[in-house]
């Protein structure tokens, strides 16, 4: 398993930690569970702690190697410390005199590590983009957030080199067969998978005392990173149209946002935060706000279950990892009606479709989920029995279906 | 499930905390795993700690009730508090409009909970002593160790009213039927299960890396709480008839003790504590001695994997959790031949036996094996295959089966 960029361990909230490193820390644990062995190979991020973990189990470990320094670093210069983690694996493997059967590799940065060892070891390799450039850039407002020529060129040879591509959804498969001319019998759909042994409803009064909530508190919730994609602003502008008309006087609700670090003065982590803050600011807000800063992934359960509505305003999402758990913590989710999300969330039955970027939608929907005590009930209800379809007992099925297809593919291949 | 007295959550180490807590916690993780719901009720010790906690996961709970001052208190003052215990479940079962269909109940004082509880529910209890206070009385040395006129009179009264009781070994089984006249038909042989999903061999280089250790460092290991019982001044006197003889000056071997904390000054937990400190002072053994202090549970594995002997030189055990974790992270453990210890490590093939308090022999044992590192390999597998049997999942199923047998007897006694 290759995690270039981001360790599967790493705290959720900060700059390039999400929904993906839940997904390959839970896609890794699965695997044992069902005996396979796997070692996540991730960049070296600190060099106090130890380069091998086994805190997924089953024998299974989280491998950091030492490629270049052993600090955060921005993803524009993590391309250019490739080569050496490619050798840092062959050294760890050949240490340990090990093969591997197959390449499961995640994002794109990945995926270039990935191409080089398929060939060096002539393994089947499954692709997993998370998020697609030529997607992320139609959604793009600013310079900053366009991908690089290296991402969009690296993309394209992967969806020609891997040997199998993982689409979280139908929507990333219809993307990768039009934006990419993806050869569509070797992408196969698998969702990705939610603990619902942890992300489960826990009663109201038991997630309010644990978060530390007054019990009559109406909570909306926002969970993820900080950052100009997620939309937050969109929520900001409905939470002040409430304002401006007096609903807020009539149901006083507050909105809690998890992500980021309220003190973290790092300068691309700021840039949205700070921007945030002034808007909270201006459009005089900043009494139902509360900034949360990052929470251990093991408490979300407790804040999802204590949020009466949860909120994912992105403008795009290639999935919409947050959506699931809120779901299944039985939170009924208003979310943008695009990408992953408008295929996880069911209009009307687990929560709203809105459009993105539409404040005055937004607000409506809250107004309608807000006002009716039974609605959310009904649809959060629904939402919970509805996520079990993603439990990972049923996801991690169709995932070894795929490695079973895709060696049995390469066999015949050499045959 | 009732654990009056501590919490399955606790860190380990403490003075009252150990096997029993990991018991509880994995006992009650399992049987979520089999779809059974299962409520842990503990006294809260701490106010600003959230009284439902769902840790381990499933929708099971951890449940803190209020009962005396939520501070640790010694065992004396706590059997006092439990009328108020009793009430707060009572109260938390009537609120939640729950009704139990079993009472699993651990060590003497939540005995004494259950069998009120049993009367007021009308539900069959299941009583784990873990320790036996006439067992305890055969070993003590000192007179704070002899156990109450309280337990012991508790003790009796759980062996007559428990419908049944699980034996952790063929020991206690025949404990309770010669010093307690228990009734045979009522008790079942039921061993602990160790987590082989955590507890398994991570590579020496892997596990020296974790704990922080050169390479080369040959370790023996002592994991347990800090008290008198514990027998680890006979340790002790081990390692100083090696320096003595000049063994240690050859083969550089170091004892780590993980357990108690080095800084705390609370009494009680301080006597043994500092009497090992003279004692490693007048034995002249303080350079080859680590007290490394208290250890997550979570990083055990690296610990007793990393160790080339793990010694369990207690004077008494009734089963001897850590001599089975040691096992399953494929070390030999040497271990006293005494109650659970006896039937758990098996002599020459997993470890040695030696006599209890017998410092000589002690030392013999460590100097065969410190000196064969080949034997150390094959006892040490042997140890990993032989531990799986205690895997959970074989474990759970005698527990069902139990469970379901005792609820079926009552039935039958109430037709």
């Amino acid at each position: 398993m290759l995690s270039y960029h981001t360790c599967p361990l790493a705290t959720l909230g900060g700059k390039d930690t999400g929904g993906m490193n839940v997904y390959v820390r839970d896609l890794t644990r699965e695997l044992g569970k069902r005996g396979i062995g796997v070692d996540v190979f991730t960049r070296s991020q600190d060099e106090h702690v130890p380069h091998v973990l086994h805190d997924l189990g089953y024998g299974n470990r989280i491998v950091h190697i030492e490629a270049g320094p052993e600090t955060p670093l921005s993803k524009d210069t993590l391309a250019e410390y490739i080569p050496d983690f490619i050798h840092g694996i062959q050294d760890f493997a050949d240490k340990k005199e090990l093969r591997y059967d197959l390449i499961h590799s995640h994002y794109w940065l990945s995926g270039l590590v990935a191409i080089e060892l398929r060939k060096k070891w002539q393994v089947p390799l499954v692709q997993m983009f998370h998020t697609l450039a030529v997607m992320k850039n139609r959604v793009a407002r600013e310079e900053d957030e366009v991908a690089s020529e290296l991402r969009l060129e690296a993309e394209g040879r992967l969806v020609r080199e891997s040997d199998r591509i993982i689409a979280a959804t139908q929507a990333e498969l219809a993307q990768l067969q039009w934006l990419y001319r993806a050869d569509t019998n070797r992408i196969r759909v698998v969702p990705p998978g939610v603990d619902t042994t942890r992300f489960y409803p826990i009663p109201k009064d038991e997630a309010l005392e644990f978060i530390g909530s007054p019990a009559r508190y109406c909570m909306l919730l926002y969970v993820g990173r900080i950052e100009a994609l997620k939309g937050i602003d969109t929520l900001f502008e409905a939470m002040a149209l409430l304002k401006q008309e007096g609903f807020l006087d009539i149901h006083p609700i507050c909105l809690a946002i998890i992500g980021g670090d309220p003190d973290v003065s790092r300068e691309e982590m700021s840039t949205e935060m700070d921007r945030l803050h002034e808007l909270q600011e201006s459009l005089g807000i900043g009494d139902v706000i509360t900034f949360l800063g990052r929470r251990d992934q093991d408490t979300l359960q407790y804040y999802y279950s204590a949020a009466e509505i949860v909120v994912v305003p992105s403008h795009y999402e290639s999935f919409g990892m947050v959506a699931l758990e809120a779901m299944a913590c039985g939170t009924p989710v208003i979310a943008s009606e695009t990408g992953g999300l408008a295929f996880l969330v069911k209009d009307g039955e687990t929560g709203f479709h809105v459009p993105a970027v539409d404040p005055e939608a937004l607000a409506e929907r809250l107004k309608e989920l807000m006002q009716d005590e039974e609605l959310r009930a009904r649809l959060g209800e629904q939402a919970a029995i509805y996520a079990k379809e993603f439990s990972w007992s049923n996801i991690i099925d169709q995932i070894l279906e795929l490695y079973a297809s895709v060696m049995v593919s390469l066999e015949d291949e050499l045959a």
